[in-house]
Parts: C-alpha cells; sequence; structure tokens
C-alpha cells in the first residue's frame, strides 16, 4: 500500500533489508524460480514490437518462460563491505554460450557497468574475493592499482614459443562471438518501433487486477498532485487518454486536469498472463515468515495469547508480542511475559498482521491508549488481517467503527473483510496443527487464512467503506 | 514530534529543504543572530569541565554570547551542482584574527576537512566560484588536476630578486599564529577532565521544560525497544541512573530493564539557561511562514473560508486548499475553488495546523471520508493547533472523541486544548486585521494564537487524554 | 645518428624541446604542411593492403597527399602547468564533416581518449581554457567534479515546452553521422588483409636511400645484440629475410644469427615517393636556425671568428662561442670576448656544426686540451660540417687523423667530406652576403652550403673511412 | 665521472637497475652495514648547529655510528608490479621503541608519506602482499576501497563486553609515545641555528679528497655554464667565496663570473671522516662484480684471451667478448668464440676496465675501426684500468697518443697510469690464482690490481695529461 511505503520509508528505511535477513537467519531461504525467454534471431522483425526495445515486455503467450533453476539465498554475509558493498555487478561478463544482443541499452551498460566497477572499486576489482572467478586461473589481467595477485613467468603474452599462457580454443570451450548477419545503413537512428508507445501501456493495464488498476490511479494522482505546472498535469492526462479512457478521466479528476471525454486512441483491449501480482499466488495457502504483532496489555487472556501464538509458529509465521511497556507483563492468570517491543516501540506498517486476544484488563487498557487504537485503525487502512478474541472483539469493532462489518457476537468465528472475530473462545479454540480456510469454522483456520491472503482487496474496493481505505 | 518525524522522513525526506526554499521565495529570509563565546587564555584550567572537550558546552550564565551579526538566507542558488554540491568548509582556512585552539575534534577537523574537499572536488576546489576567495589574488597555488587560473610570470617563490610575488607581512594584514605558551609532557592523553561525563549531562536533563523531558524518555525508550541485548539496554539505564533517577526509571520500565531504585550519583539539581527550545520563543507572538491546511469539499462555507484563508495571508501564513480531489470545489454559494492538493497528496505531517470551515455538505462528505479523519486525528495527535467554525466543530469533535475536551456549542469561540471551534460564524467574525491572544474572544484571533504557539505541550502532559498523545 | 642520440638522450634530455622553444622565441616559427589523404568508400576493397589496417601506409602515387593548409607554431605558453599538462586530445571530438571510419584502432581509441582525460583532468576537462571550445555555448553537459560554470535555467534536454536549448539541425550545420552501408556477419575478426605483412616492409625498405638503409641494419643490429636468447635474434632475421636477403646478411653477421642464404620471399622491387627523409631536402640550401659552435680560446683570430660569426647569423643560423672557460677570452689583437659556454658545459652532439677560427697561440691550446679534440672527432664521427681556416686547419687534420681526406693548404678554400678548410684568410675572405654552394670558391660560402647539408652522408657511406663512421 | 654518467644516462638509463640484478643473481648479493646515530635528549641544545635540522650532518667524530646490523639484497622480485611498483614506505609507521623528533621534514614526511601510499595504492595499501606486516593479526582497518580481508565478528572497537580485540597493553610490548618535555612559546619559527648555513659546507668540502674537490668544481661549473643570467652565476660564487675560496676562484672562471679575490669567510679548516669516498676503500682489492670488456676480432691471441678471462672469472669479475660483430671470431689458433656483443652494441661506460689480447690480425683490424679506438679512449678519459697484451701494446699506446706514458716494450709487464702492458708473453703469463698487487711483476696480478683501484684519479689530478681528462 502507497500509504504503508510513504510510513515505512521513514520509520524503518531497512525494512526490506531486515526482513530478508530475518527470513535467511530463520532458515526461510528466499527463493526465487529463475526463467528465461529467447527469440529466434529470423523471427526478430516479426513483432509488432522490437524486441531489442528495453522498454518493452515479451508477452508470455508468445515468448513462454523457460524455468532454468531456482535461485535462493541461503547465506548472508561475514562482514558488510568487502562482501555487499564491493559487490560488482558486470554486463560485459558472460560465460561461454552467452552472447550480446543488439539491445543499445544493454550495449550502454556494458560499457557503464565496467566503468563503473573501475571508478568505484578500482582496476583490480575483479580480485576481490566476492568478485572473484570460482576458477583462480581465468584472469589474465596484470599490474594496476591495489594488485594483491602476484604472477611467476616471464611471458604473458599469446602466442609465445614457450607455449605459456595458451588461450583456450573455442573446442576445449573458449569464448567466441556469435557471428551475427548485418546488412544495412549505418545510422544513428532508433528501430521506429520503438517510437509505437502505446500498445503495451494498453496491454499491461488491461492485464491487471481491478485493485492494482486502482493503484496505479492513486500513484499517478498523488505525483501529479505535487505538480503545480498544469501544463504538465494536464499533458499528462492526455497521454493516460492514449492508454485507457477511464484511466485518464479518474486521475484527471483527482489531480485538477481537464476530464478527457475521448480515448486518445482505441484500447485494443488484449491482457497477457503474469502481469499482475494476483498471478502470482501460492498454489496452497501459507503465513509462513509473515510478522504478526500479539498486542497484549497486563490482565490478558492466556489461553488465547499462548494458543495463537504456538498456531503461529508451528505454521512458519513470526509472532512478535507487543505491550505497552517492554516490562513484564502479566496475564489475567498472573503469569508474565516479556514482550518484545512497546507500542510506541514499532508501527502496525511494520507487521502483517495483528491479533488482540481478550481479558477485560488488558482491553480496557489498549482501549485508552490512543497508540494502540492506531494500531489497530492502521492495519484495517492497509487492508491486513486482524484477529481478536474474547473482550478485545468490541475493542476492535469501537476503533474501526464501520457500520458495514460484522463481528462475532458469540461463540461463532465471524470473519468480516479480513477481520476475524470470536467472542467466546475455550482452550480448544486454540490448536497448532492448523487448516487454513476462507470459510473455516475455528478461529485459528479462519485468521490464518486471512494472514496469508496478504491484503484484504476487498476492504479497499467494495465501496462499502469510507474514502480512507481507497 | 518523533511520530511526526519517523513519517515525514519517508513521505517527504526533503520537507526541511522545500521549508527552507518557500520561505526565502517569499521574502521570510531565515536569519539567526551569529554570537561567539570567548575564554581568556589565562582562564583555560578554572572550569570544572576542560573547554577544549567538545562534548562539553560552555554555559551561557559563566560565559555569555556576544552577539556580532546576524545570518541571513536570503537568495536561492542559480544551479545546484556548481553552487550547492560543491561548496566546500575547510575549518583549517581562516581569516587573520582567528586562531586555533588545542581543541582536539578542531585539529582533526583541520586535517580531514582539507582531505575532504580534496577528495570531492579535486586539488583545485578553492578556484571553483562558489569556493572562489573575494579577492581572486590572494591564492598562490599553482598547478594541478582540473587548473583553470593561468599564471603569467617566471617566479613563484619568495624571496626573489625581482621582489614579485611578494608576501603581506603582519603589519600590513597577514596572517600569523599567535604565540601560544606551552609547558608540560607531550604525550597522546586527553585531559583529566574530559572523563567526567556526568555533570554537564545533568545540566543539560536539568534544563530541559518537562515536554522536553518526556521526549528524551521517548525516544531514549524508542531506540533501546530496538535492541535486543538485554546487557545494552539494561546498563544503558544503570548510566542514565547515574544522571537522573527518575529518567532513568521511566526509560527502564518501557523498555524493560531492572528499575533502578537509587541514583548512580547526586543529580547536582543546577540549570543553564538557552539550553531549552522554550527560551527561544519569539516575543510577540507571529505565524509568518506557518503552513496551514483549510480541509474542504464540495458545499463549504465560503464565508468562513475566505475569511480565515485573508486573515492567515495577511499574517505572514502560508493557506493551503485541500480538497477529496484536485478538480474545482464548489462552495455553499456555488462558487469554484481550485484546491493546492488532493487528501491523499499531502499529510498533515506537512503542515502546522489545519483549519476546517463549515458547510453542512463539506463536512458530511469530509465526515465519510477515511482520509480526512486521519488528517485531524494525526495533526491532534502531533500537538496542531486545529480550527472549525459551523458544521466542522462537531467533526473535529467527534474525530477527536475524547470527552476531556470542550467545543462551541453556539456564537462563542471555543478553545480547548488547541483546538478553536466557534459554531455559529457571521461574516464579520473573519477580520484580516488579527490580534493574537491566548484569551480572545474573537474566532480568528483566538486560532492564530494557537498557531503561533506551535505546538499545545498541555495536550501531551496533562494527563488527560489516552496514550496516543503521550 | 644513433650515437649522437644515444648520447643526447643523457646529455640533455630536454634537447628537442629547447629546440622548438629557440625556433619560436627566435622568430623561425616551426611550419608543416598539413595534408591529407581519401579514398571514396566504394574504393576500400581494391587495394591489396586493407586500407584500415593502421600499419599500413597509402601509397602517395596512388593516394596523392591533398595540401589543405600549414601548421605554424607560434607563440610558447605563459605557463606549462594549464596550458600544457593540461592539453587534452580526444579522437572522439570531430566537427561537422568529419566521421569515423572502421579503422579498428581509431575506434579503440575513440573511447580510450576520451577515457584518458578524465582520468587525467577529470569530468568537466573541456571546461579548462586550453580545451574549450571556441564556441562557448556548444557544452551542453552539466555537473560533475570540478564544475566551474554555472548555468541558469530550469530545462538541460530536449524537446522541452519552452523550446530552450534547442539543438541545431544538420541544415543548420549540426554534427550528423554518415550513413554507411554495411553487410555481412558481426564477428571478432580482423580483414583476411591485416595478415599480409611483408608487401609494405618491403616497399618502405626499397625506397629508402642508401644510408637510410644503412641505419636500418644497424638500428636492428644495436637492439638485437641486447638480446641474449639465440631463438629470438635467430627468429628475427628469418623474418628479415622475407623482407630482404641483403638486409637479413648483414644484421645477420653484426647479431651473431645464421646468415640467411635465401630470400624468405622474393623482393617485388617496388618503391614509393616521400618514404625517404632525403625526399624532404629545401629546394634551396638553408642554415636557419642551425647551431653552430664556434671553438676559440686566447690568441684566437678576431678577423675569421667576427667574419664567420657575422656571415652565419645573417643567414639565420645560431652561432655560439665555446672556450675552455666562460671568462672572457682575448683575441690575437687583445680583443675580448665572453664566451656563451665552456667546452665542459656542452657537447658537440647538440650543435649542427663546429667552425676553428686560426690564431697559432689558440690553437695549440685547444690542441692541448682532450676535450677540444673529442668535440672536432665526435662531430666528424657524426657527419656534421666542420670548418677551419689558418693554424686550425692543422688542428682539424691531426684530429681526424684520416689519410682519405684532403684539407688546405694554402690560400684555396678545400672541402673534402664536407670538412672545409682554408689555410690563409685575409679580412676578403669573410662577408655578410653568402652564396652557399657545393663548388663555391669562397669559404664562406663553401662553408655554409655543408652546413645547409645537415650531414655528410658521403662520410659515412663511401668506405674510406675506418669503421667509427659506419 | 660526470662524462660517463652524462653518456650513461642516455646509452643505458637502466643501468644501475641491471647492475644490482646481474649482482643479486651472480650471487654476488649487494651488502650494507646499517648503523644509526643517537644524542641524548639533554644535548640537543649543545652543538653549534641544530641536530633537528635535516640539512646537517652529524660528524662521527662527535657522534660515532653504531652499526646494529647489515642490509643485504639476495632476491629479485617475482613480478615487477606487485612487488616492486607497489611498495609504499611510511615513515609514520614504527616499531615500538622507535618514536619522533621534533624534525621539522620529518613531521611533515609524517603526512606526506602516508597521503602519498593512499594516492598510490588506495586506502587498503597495508593489505598488499608486498606492504602487509608479517603479522596478519595486526591491522585494525576495515572497508575501504578494494578491501580483501573479510573480518568476522560482532564488534571492532574497544573497550567492548566480550573483551574482543583487546589492544596490547604497553607491558605487553605495545607502542607509546615517548613523553618529551616542552616549554616555551608555540610559534611557526625554525631554531636560529637552521640559518648557519657555511660552516658545515666548510666542513664538508675540507673532508673532500683532490680528486672530489675538482669533481665539486666542474659540477659547479657545469649546471652553472647552462645559466645565462649573470646575477644568478655571480651571486653562486660569491656564496661559494663563503665556502672557500679557491673553490670559488675555479668555478667563477670556468663560469666567466668575477673571480673573488677573498673569502666571504674564514674557512675554519675542519674535516670529519667517512665524508669522502676514499674512506670507504675496501682493506684487501678485489674485483669481485667487476665488468671486463675484452675486446677482439679475428686472429686474436687465444692463449692471451683465455688466461686473462679465466682469472678474471676466478676472482669473481664478469668478463665480456666485445668484437666488431657477435658472429663467431677465429683466433691465431683457428678456434672460434662466440661474442658475448658487438662492439656498437655497448659502450665503454658500460665496463670497469678493457683488455685487448694481441694477436696480428686481430690488433690491425682493430686500428682501423674508429669504435674500437674510441672505446679505449674513452675509457682512458673515465680513468679506467687497460691491460694489453702482444701486439695490443702499440694500438694502446698509438689510440692514447700521450708522450707522459710508458709502455712494455719487451717480456717486461709495465704499469703507467692504470695502464698495464706487456708485449711479449708466454702462455706461463696467464694463471688462475691471482695475488693483486700495485708493483706486481705478473701481468694478470698487476693487471686486476689497476681494476681494483676503480678509477686511477692520478691520470685526472697529476697535471701530466690533456684537459680532456680534467
Amino acid at each position: 500500500m502507497w500509504d504503508e511505503a510513504l510510513k515505512l520509508a521513514g520509520q524503518d528505511p531497512d525494512y526490506h533489508r531486515k526482513d530478508l535477513e530475518e527470513a535467511i537467519t530463520n532458515g526461510a531461504y528466499p527463493k526465487w524460480k529463475f526463467g528465461i525467454q529467447t527469440i529466434a534471431e529470423a523471427d526478430l522483425d516479426k513483432f509488432e514490437f522490437d524486441p531489442l526495445d528495453a522498454t518493452k515486455l515479451w508477452p508470455e503467450e508468445d515468448f513462454p518462460v523457460r524455468y532454468i533453476g531456482t535461485m535462493e539465498l541461503n547465506r548472508v554475509v561475514d562482514e558488510y563491505f568487502p562482501q555487499t558493498e564491493q559487490v560488482a555487478f558486470c554486463t560485459s561478463h558472460v560465460v561461454p554460450g552467452i552472447g550480446f544482443s543488439d539491445d543499445p541499452l544493454l550495449q550502454g551498460r556494458n560499457f557503464s557497468y565496467f566503468d563503473t566497477q573501475l571508478s568505484r572499486l578500482g582496476i583490480n576489482w575483479q580480485e576481490l574475493p566476492i568478485n572473484r572467478p570460482v576458477c583462480p586461473f581465468m584472469n589474465n589481467n596484470r599490474d594496476g592499482q591495489g594488485r594483491h595477485t602476484i604472477t611467476k613467468g616471464t611471458v604473458n603474452y599469446w602466442p609465445n614459443r614457450f607455449e605459456a599462457t595458451k588461450p583456450a580454443t573455442v573446442a576445449e570451450g573458449a569464448y567466441y562471438d556469435y557471428p551475427m548477419k548485418v546488412e544495412g545503413m549505418k545510422q544513428r537512428l532508433l528501430s521506429k518501433k520503438f517510437s509505437e508507445h502505446f500498445n503495451q501501456a494498453q496491454l499491461f493495464y488491461n492485464s491487471l487486477s481491478d485493485h492494482e488498476k486502482w493503484h496505479t490511479v492513486k500513484a499517478l494522482a498523488f505525483e501529479l498532485d505535487h505538480c503545480d505546472d498544469e501544463v504538465v498535469y494536464n499533458r499528462m492526462c492526455e497521454r493516460l487518454a492514449d492508454i485507457d479512457l477511464e484511466l485518464a478521466q479518474k486521475v484527471a479528476e483527482l489531480v485538477g486536469a481537464p476530464i478527457p471525454q475521448k480515448a486518445g486512441r482505441p484500447n485494443h483491449g488484449k491482457k497477457a498472463k503474469n502481469l499482475s501480482q494476483m498471478d502470482f499466488l501460492p498454489e496452497t495457502p501459507t503465513i509462513a515468515t509473515r510478522r504478526v504483532a500479539i498486542i497484549i496489555a497486563d490482565g490478558f487472556d492466556a489461553t488465547a495469547y499462548y494458543g495463537v501464538k504456538a498456531a503461529l509458529a508451528a505454521a512458519g509465521a513470526l509472532p512478535f508480542t507487543i505491550a505497552p511497556k517492554r516490562s513484564p507483563i502479566k496475564s489475567s492468570e498472573g503469569k508474565e511475559v516479556k514482550p518484545d517491543h512497546n507500542l510506541e516501540g514499532q508501527r502496525s506498517t511494520m507487521f502483517d498482521s495483528i491479533f488482540v486476544p481478550g481479558g477485560a484488563q488488558s482491553v480496557e487498557t489498549l482501549r485508552k491508549n490512543g497508540r494502540a487504537l492506531h494500531w489497530v485503525r492502521e492495519a484495517f487502512g492497509h487492508l491486513k488481517a486482524i484477529g481478536a478474541t474474547g473482550e478485545a472483539v468490541s475493542f476492535i469493532k469501537d476503533a474501526c467503527a464501520l457500520p458495514a462489518m460484522t463481528f462475532s457476537e458469540s461463540g461463532d468465528v465471524v470473519e468480516s473483510y479480513g477481520v476475524v472475530t470470536a467472542s467466546q473462545t475455550t482452550p480448544q479454540s486454540f490448536k497448532e496443527k492448523i487448516s487454513m480456510a476462507a470459510d473455516a469454522k475455528d478461529f485459528v483456520d479462519a485468521y490464518t487464512f486471512q494472514i496469508s491472503q496478504h491484503k484484504n482487496w476487498k476492504r479497499e474496493m467494495d465501496g462499502k467503506f469510507p474514502d480512507f481505505t481507497r
């Protein structure tokens, strides 16, 4: 959510870094499927866009992704500077079998990446442990500032009569350049297809889910709201009308530009897959690595607290206990818990969900705590799953104060726009073995399912809530 | 406010820069009194602290500030890079009459600043227009990377038989080093007084206002809350007990350290002036350069809107109109206003105060707008002045929902914790000539006085509000 | 001469620089004809060599030089560092009408020259006075270390709606790239013609004069004499046999390689003009800027001294008086001359010719001075013109001690291998108005003609002298 | 010799480097006695000069050298760049027990050497193999461009609660600064004794041997001869008269300045030992590592050639065979020798001595070779030992052509000014076991003794030869 991002950038600018580190040290290694898209040289001119235009995407319908591996981050660095700050990527360093297309962006990068590494790290950047080739003998460089390697021997050239430093042949696996065919006039021009700017913009916009389209409207409106020059935002809205009329109209209204009355060009209506984040939901619901804040105060319901905490942990989520202070908090039965943080030390933005257990005294304390109230309202506004049991149900109800929502009033578990409540619970309500489902009868099953959905987009999109959530 | 800073750092990292630029381009030039503190060489050892310890302050009671000028920023740069990015400060460059004390931090800086300019800007950094001496003949350097000046002549040394390039004598105003007396053993040591770490910490803490002390507690608690190693926060709280027991106890409770039971050393109870920001309030109230958000929707009360806006502008404040959209908004009388921003494009953090005029339709729209509600609540939480008239009074009342507060219910102007309301207004209620006062009967007078107070610390400190504000 | 170069490199490493500076400050501005060779794109493949091979020359017979101007050096710099050390040449900076061929050396230089200037002088090297374009508005760069220019205005991009910073069109004279036709396979290869290494080597060797061929032999023999690895010098001599058998045989004998018995390939016998320095002799003899050492001691013949000195100066040569000491030297008539240098302070290598006037006492002194003897012998060995009159004739004769030479024994002027002598002279023998000629009867005419010939190659080549001169 | 240096600088600028490398690879490791001079702090002001003035020497009479070791060069580098080019000396890096005096030159160097290494090699120059401390754990640096070391662990500061990275104490051998006593006014001044410029100049000049004094005259005259501004050389000669009147007079005459008639100040007449190179002659004569050129042509006397060559090699000298060509040379008995170099490929400057064996045909060939003649004359002029046997004696005699010398005319071995000749030799004349002596009867003994004397200073100094040698 944009509002979440705006705040988090100030509240914890390292949030994403910490997220990675937390996942890796907890053994939940981040993984990505590694796929490539290829095109036969002969087909290069067959498309309505130029495949060498780096601003264009290759629709997966026409260019299926071929998955060739998995990328997994499973170790953190020993020391930040030499192993992270000094990492040097270089597009011009490739292995045999990979060549360079005529993509002008790639060609430019082949020079600029190398130059960058030189000015960042010096001429011997390839000697640094983190950048060194796995095979230490592959680097024929000599000399230059900061040179560590001492190369014995009298020749560093080829051919030489000692047959020393003989380079590998192509037959032995050496790199060779692909002999591409070229024909035409050498001029400083771009392919004409580079000038077709709207087809793919339409394709992209059409392929988004409803809330992604809405986020696109809001993002454009946010940035253009900061522009004081009406020529700029008026023209921008005219250009948006070349993509999609509705998009342009919504943005224009928010930013104060004349509302376009007709599309600059018809929307071709085509979509492509895997352009919406919605195309990437996990096949079975999971809450692994989700950070859940459990908010308590003295007198909290220990049964609900321990029950939900254990269930979350068993499913791979990371429960954190948050209270008005980090000094020990007593449960209704007198048992003490030391919170992980106090309410002021963190913000709801840093968590994927919040759970508030019952306990009359605890809930009463939180109800009077402006910051606790804000945690609930902010998490609700950011479309996060919220869970509450016992006395906490009415706290959530009052905090949200939205007539469209329903809450549990008895032993039933009620799910309403991602908020899962159970007014009455027994120790049996909490179990470690969970079975997430949208319509689960069990509190833990229902609540964790909502967490697994990441965001409750309905809350934002079905029009029943104030504009806060819009 | 800490929460404000946390958010603003993400919402607009350039906020302070823009603030300066806005003030300068509006002619409200930022100014500072420029004063110095001096000490006779003979008195150097007479104080319980070492005046050469850069971590110590020189209490104004003992070392009165002598004001020697005013610094005023009255122009913005023509181009950012050559005039701002390349500015080079250098502690070792001084004019005749200024010398260097034995302050170890200064001595270190005399080397590091020069080295820094060399590596940032090159050896000829003093030739750059922004760094050039006013007198172009004062620089005897020659050669070096990027040299622009071409110096004719055959000698660049002195003495020479042509009597060329003769340096100024001390009698002519040349720089000379102050002949300081030294006596003792040359060793790599710091003065023993450098090791006295607590007297001035107590002095500083004692000199703070109540809310500054509370902010100190909260700032310490915020940071220590992020520390997972109990050795660290326990020890830190022990050290705080060396400064002030109450401070240590409050922090310890919030961060979960053992609550210290006695002070590590007695607080000497001394204070010094001008250490609290409260010592620097302007003598007569002013709202010049304060940014005020006027929040409206279709159907707003034009009389109140224009009246308050004119009054603010007349007093040098900067009113901004904010609405659900930036497209034109109609007043109750049908006149259109084009807002400066939409509600999503800005946040309350970017303004010093908010004002909501009445108008039944407008207030009804805002009441249903979650973001509008949040503007009011957040501004209230950040202790800002809030003003409302007509139907907007009840909106503010409902948004804050705090029983301790009172609101205008008739024609009376009511001020309660910095929130100024007037349920019924007439065109006469709004006037351009204002007379700010705490107990003013007039809405504009009362409201602008509250703006002039910057923050309503009572709201935070008197204990009548939920912990949100604490 | 190689021996001259070997010595001069140690005796005065700045000799050539001083030579330029001496010529410029004396108003004898060095000039070069500025010519270009061009080739029609269509003819690129018509030659047996590849015109894009930077190691090949374009024979003037096939590619006539078109002279388009004169380059003249007529000013010395005001300050060395900013105006000489910081000069930046850049092959990639060209004016409209000039484009880049596919010469691989040029293409490489287009990158490396620019990179070099960046690392030598910084990113703003084009701002330096010596490198600045004549038109100060031609540089659209902004920012970067050491930026001096402050550019006002809000846009630095094109297109923009203010129509500011509009670039020139091709019609207005803007640069555009020549649309060269390309067709083929893009591969990392050189043209096959690049591998033909011997045709032009033969052409070059054939085009040399006899003494240039002999110098080529000696230069090769000198360098290979320093190589202790027989594989290297043996193979080198085999390669030379691919160029010219006689060349290879002479070198092989001197360096101890097996003497090649047959040519590796037949010498095609072709020559090209303007490859020998002999093709560039001035059309009419001149001695302008030639440095002539006049060696004297107490008792020198003032008539000859002043006569020759005046004649040399009148013809634009630079006479220098050299004596055993720089203290005043008395002529036979008692008049004093202050020498420019003593004999030890200079060497014959630094002069183009030496002249020794008579005077019994002076010549007797020089005859006993080992250094004076060495000046004569070394100048003779380096093939320079030598002049002597009166008693000095026998001194030169004894110093050279070579039976093949003839010397003046009476009033006749005798020229023998560049040594011009006149045993008996009268004041009429010396005149300012000279008429240089090989067979002149007049001493000054004959001597200055020999100076104008630069070197007496016959001395080296006709076999009548010991191997010293060979 | 100055003339030798002038030529060698051009003929082989790497001569000294090769000399070191030749000695090391031949096992004749260069060695130096390593001594220090110290002074008690209390004595610092007791001398007429300031011991902290880096332009003054500490006379060994007053400050005896204490020899604490030997420096030996016994290995050449594996690769030049990383092991030689990157070597970084740093005066500020010292071991415990060494401190810094107030020598202003040293204090300046402590900054500039460190800065130099930073700009040459980058901030991590101490990580480079050649600069790395023997103990790899002694460097607490972290980060910075080109960092190779990866330091694990969580703390890099001290004190810390893990007791990690604890620095050594002084008791354990850590470095500590000497607590020097200071007292006075801190001003930018030099000690007044720094202004006494002549006492030590006199001491130095007085301590030289005769030929060193003469070389001083010639060196000054050579440089001042190049100065065209009489103010400069006149003043310089006046200053020389402040040192020694005779010195000043000799220089003034050669450079054309007024001859000083009285000393600027009296010469105190004092001398100090070990200021003349003559104080450092080896105790027993040696020719180890001396380079001897044996010059031959076809028909050379094989007995003399092999005999002398074997004797030289046995004594550790390095004999090189030089001939008109490097192709095989036949001895009078028909045996072939392959020369190391031809006569043009080297110069006499590169050798310590020359030997010419007899053989009628060989000597006749050399006699007609101008370059061979020059080898003899130049070696004679540079005061080197020369040896000749058989027919070669007359060749040397004719080449030198100096009446003051005597040569062997029969079987006697004659030594005259370092030239050793034996007209008639038998195989018994040459032996491997030599016994060098000034008055040896045996050719090899006499000749090698002359080589061991390095230079024959008498040849330069006794006035019997032409000024060449002066």
